[in-house]
């Protein structure tokens, strides 16, 4: 066995689902199971098909991709007062029809006697007999020694009972879970190391961040011999999260030399990765996330730059390159400027850094900003608005009128788009309209109907008035091929779903100027 | 010396303020300042003078409080073509009129020859001068060795020479800095254990989270014999921030037996520090920080509410009250029974863990979690559904019928609630129809007017199909005493908002029945 090699469990979907207000519908969790085996995950836990029916339906769906990682389903020992083979948890995942077993076991003597409430021969033999009914239906059993370093340093003797147990029922991998998450860097190292030295058996690790340490602990835990580690994607999980993968793959490879996913290109797949489980689980990302966040490898403007453009060394860890992450200098007038240079450059537009209006436009969006917009998730809309500054923008439709009628159930959109009166019914205010805008638009630029919606969001970005409040909606679209975001605000929220609706077909009109001869 | 006393340097006002998107004025820098003196912090880093001339009245404002902490301005070692005494920046520091200084020098040669440009000899030496010039000045004074760590494992030779050059100059302490935050815990240890046995000054630390291990590197340089830790409330800082003393005290204090600030009841004091801190930031409270974040002792899966029920060390690793914090027990899919009895308990229904009505409960929010509802941020909801099952709701309104019209601009809305039809405009259909609903209930419910929304989100929860997608909205509301959510799910925005707008007042209502003779 190559002892650089560390294999890696996910369970963004079983104990990233146990996230506060983190709920993923089964297509949110195809899509990152996908992700995950593009990167080349190990092992993707799916989730615990006896607490959860959501998650048979998850194991059967996912059959239907030949995924080259194992997919794994999660459950406890079995109960106390029935045998293995009758055991429902145990047998609902075999029902889940996969080839890897992810079952959790007490190793605390607190928790045998006042959570499970049998005695410490009983609980040795119900993992004994869990492990062994798993195994004679051919699986590949992971079993997690729950609470194992609390339960250590409770009682050596009676936790190394736990893991020779599981090692004598033939468990392929035995994975010291720290459940509360409380025990430090130091301890986890030597009590890791105690265990690798007394097993034949792969060590994996399952931490927690109940005091921060969660990353820094599954580090420790492989340098004392570990080579299997389990975690989440964003360090999603119960009370402060699980270990964050995002932060430790990196580390284990570019600091440590570990073999870890496909390749060392996958780490350039992580911050997409990250983005993706941050857009599912409803949560904002985290500019200050080690290696995939926006501020990751910001640096001030000025002398602090300078250093690192002499030798980027000076002030960076690792290149931002090598995680799929980019070199960021602070907003400045200036860096203000800069950025929008190199933004209108991707859009083929090449303008002198010095060009006045390029003040100007930054001052637009300044103020905009003041009043509840927010250009760096809209870029799309910030384009618009330096396309009409640089006179680059050709009007090409109006909205003239616009009414939707909502009744019970009902919505009508009735819209006057440059001379085309139409009307649309659609399941919400916002689909009518969208449909009834779409139909007008078809006259005049047919590849309208290329255009799908990816995502659409509101909130309240400024002071709370009740429901008078401004609200801001954002609107992701796609033509199959680009994407692009754009940005409305306004105390209805109508209204501004109609600006950020029309402001993504204006976009995708002005970008890929493939028109029809205007009516207009 | 007390070999169990760890001394803590904030940087919150220094480092802190260097943070992409943060800057304090005067009145927030003295706000945060009085509060961790009254937490008992013993250095307060208040700022840059040299680089910030606001900084100045910062510490001329500050000596009108009479802290207990000590307060100590920031600055480099001298220039390299400048004498000590001429130099703008020590000077800038005694002209702050402080008793502490903390001065940074370099100490690997990296940063000596590419980035000061000065010979290694000559680096020593304005070390040396600058540390003595504030000695005659009769300051305490804090050497950081920047970039130490790098910096000892590219010439460990050069770094100890700067270390030496500092403790013959007198420096009080020298506190190693992992400046670019990539030094992994175990090196952290080892090279902290080894300045520790061939120094004879106080060894500090300054530690960034590039890595995601600016708490554990802390955690490790203290084991290793480092007696004074620097850091900034909630980790704010440059790129990924600076280690968290939210986080690094609690461990010290808790798991260590360390003796830090003033006393005990002092952790007590750390979640509100933390909200303070983050409300003069900008930034909203991360949820899943540890012992502070509002999840840090949130239980979601049954099997974990009802082990923390039968015994809270099942599944927290420290009391939630000792760090000011409190134990919350979520409602969602994963929930089990014990989940749910403690939430009735709250609600004041005091329910057998047993009655199988609690099954069927869970059932319906299970199913209905399938359809894009998500309870544990709406636990109101949740509320309502199980007082239905338990015979313990009361109907009180109806909504027979509604109607929105919107029209550029313009949103009315028309609503039939139990016998009365009202109308009502708004600046937004939901707007709209929240004034006639409440113009409506006032009839039965007069309290109604005392129901204001505090926030109001909506998302896409589910599989992505255009603007057909079901929406995801959620409210927040306030009586001014209490506050509670509650969610609404559809195709339209309208009736998702009608529907958590509803259930809102609905909650209100049966909690509080203090109800006039219905109507109906």
């Amino acid at each position: 066995m190559d002892k650089k090699l560390v294999k890696v469990l996910d369970t963004t979907l079983r104990d990233g689902s146990q996230t506060a207000s983190i709920s993923f519908t089964l297509n949110d969790k195809i899509r990152i199971a996908l992700y995950l085996d593009k990167i080349g995950i190990d092992f993707i836990e799916g989730g615990w098909p006896s607490s959860n029916p959501k998650d048979y339906e998850f194991f059967r769906k996912i059959k239907e991709y030949s995924l080259r990682s194992k997919v794994a389903a999660f459950g406890s020992t079995r109960r106390k007062d029935t045998k293995a083979e009758k055991d429902p948890t145990l047998n609902s995942i075999l029902e889940s029809d996969v080839d890897t077993a992810v079952i959790f076991g007490k190793s605390w003597i607190l928790h045998v006697t006042d959570v499970l409430r049998v005695s410490k021969e009983d609980n040795l033999n119900l993992i004994t007999e869990s492990i062994e009914y798993l195994k004679q239906h051919g699986l590949y059993v992971i079993f997690d020694a729950e609470h194992f370093y609390q339960g250590f340093l409770d009682s050596a003797d009676y936790a190394m009972q736990v893991i020779k147990a599981a090692e004598e029922a033939k468990a392929d991998v035995i994975a010291l879970a720290d459940t509360n998450g409380g025990t430090t860097p130091d301890k986890i190292y030597d009590i890791t190391s105690y265990v690798v030295k007394q097993t034949n058996v792969e060590i994996g690790l399952h931490m927690h961040n109940d005091i921060g340490c969660g990353v820094a602990n599954t580090l420790m835990g492989v340098l004392a011999g570990a080579r299997h580690v389990q975690g989440t994607i964003n360090g999603i999980g119960e009370r402060t999260g699980n270990a964050d993968l995002i932060q430790i793959i990196p580390t284990l490879v570019l600091k440590f030399g570990f073999k870890v996913l496909k390749d060392i290109n996958s780490l350039k797949e992580l911050k997409p990765l990250s983005r993706l489980v941050y857009e599912l689980s409803g949560v904002s990302p985290n500019p200050f996330q080690p290696y995939v966040g926006d501020n990751a490898f910001a640096h001030k403007a000025g002398v602090h730059a300078d250093a690192v453009i002499k030798n980027h060394r000076a002030y960076e860890h690792v290149d931002p390159e090598s995680v799929g992450n980019s070199r960021k200098i602070l907003i400045s007038e200036v860096a203000g400027s800069a950025n929008l240079v190199n933004y209108l450059e991707r859009l083929g537009i090449n303008i002198d850094k010095k060009d006045p209006r390029l003040k100007s436009i930054l001052q637009k969006i300044k103020d905009l900003e003041n009043h509840g917009y927010s250009f760096d998730i809209a870029p799309a809309s910030a384009a618009l608005i330096a396309l009409k500054d640089l006179g680059l923008y050709e009007k090409v439709f109006d909205v003239e009128y616009w009414k939707v009628i909502n009744e019970n159930g009902l919505a009508l959109a009735l819209v006057k788009v440059n001379s085309y009166l139409e009307a649309s019914e659609g399941v919400g205010p916002v689909n009518a309209i969208d449909l009834a805008i779409r139909k007008a638009l078809q006259n005049i630029f047919p590849d309208i109907s290329k255009i799908k919606l990816i995502d659409y969001r509101v909130v309240l970005p400024g002071e709370i008035k009740n429901t008078e409040s401004v609200v801001r909606v954002t609107i992701e679209f796609t033509d199959g091929e680009k994407q692009w975001k754009t940005i409305g605000v306004s105390r209805s929220v109508i209204e501004a779903s109609i600006e950020a609706l029309v402001s993504g077909f204006d976009y995708y009109i002005q970008i890929s100027k493939k028109l029809k001869p205007l009516v207009v």
